[in-house]
């Protein structure tokens, strides 16, 4: 990817403004990276409610309201509880848009197991609508991993905000190579 | 400041690890970029929970409750609301420690006529004590500013971190050079 993640924030925010509308972030093994890269772009307030930063599996029920059993049957790495953490920030932001990230970072893999480098993001809007993609991103370093997590995540977003508005049937779930 | 906040970054993860005790973040000028800079301390996962990135007054309401009126009353750079932000993160995440910044990184002053480089920091413990330090870092660039409140709000956590467990009155709050 020859884009700078810079220049993806730069379109979200500019986008936003352009439509009056509203972008937040949940995030866990991005921390706060992703709303703060976000932050940076010039006049990044109108457009940025902020976000949560979900890092423990017990502050993503206690911020945006992730269901316990839902953590507990599909692990805090997968498409559901991305999804979740997405529509939870819509419930506990006023953003038209939420963005949200989970994933292992490394160096090891989480204690459920999950491999360093997969990553679920996922988006919701408003108007309902909603998507999940799942990466691997590979054992690599836990910086690269975490760009590489905010690329992706900063892709749905805008894919999302660039569409059109629609009802919201089942979330769409890709599988990314 | 001869310290780099990664040092102390790493001493706080370290501490709060030594008494099984956890953080968590209310961020707004800085947002985001503190609870990521605690995430990247090795094992940062057994004592941070995360946090709330609360960078519109909307979000500060919507995200960790802080009352409409005391940000009409007092702006949303004040004792007051960085109080109010730290409170708010210990009713809405499980962390027994929550730091808490509010400042106007610029380049302009904020809506209310806050100065750049003005800069609240505010840390609140689970055991009911307090504290809020007002900064003044003068007209730097936003990165330099961020940095500062940063530093700021990680020496405030340790401080509180460091303290004896005693009941709370009203929150002292000191007036930095």
């Amino acid at each position: 990817m020859t884009e700078s993640i810079n220049d993806q924030a730069d379109r979200i925010i500019t986008l936003a403004k352009a439509r009056g509308m509203s972008v937040a972030t949940v995030e866990s093994c991005t921390a706060g990276s992703l709303a703060h890269l976000l932050s940076q772009v010039e006049g990044a307030a109108d457009a940025l409610h902020g976000g949560f930063i979900a890092y423990t599996k017990e502050n993503k029920t206690a911020a945006v309201g992730v269901p316990r059993d839902l953590l507990a049957a599909h692990t805090a790495v997968s498409a559901e509880v991305a999804q979740a953490m997405a529509d939870g920030g819509l419930s506990h932001c006023p953003a038209d848009f939420v963005v949200a990230v989970t994933g292992v970072a490394g160096p090891e893999p989480d204690e459920d197991g999950n491999a360093v480098g997969l990553v679920y993001v996922a988006a919701a809007s408003r108007d309902g609508r909603a998507k999940v993609i799942r990466h691997d991103f590979g054992k690599r370093g836990r910086e690269e991993i975490c760009v590489a997590a905010m690329q992706a995540a900063l892709g749905l977003l805008e894919d999302l905000m660039a569409g059109p508005a629609s009802g919201r049937g089942k979330p769409d779930e890709e599988c990314a190579p």
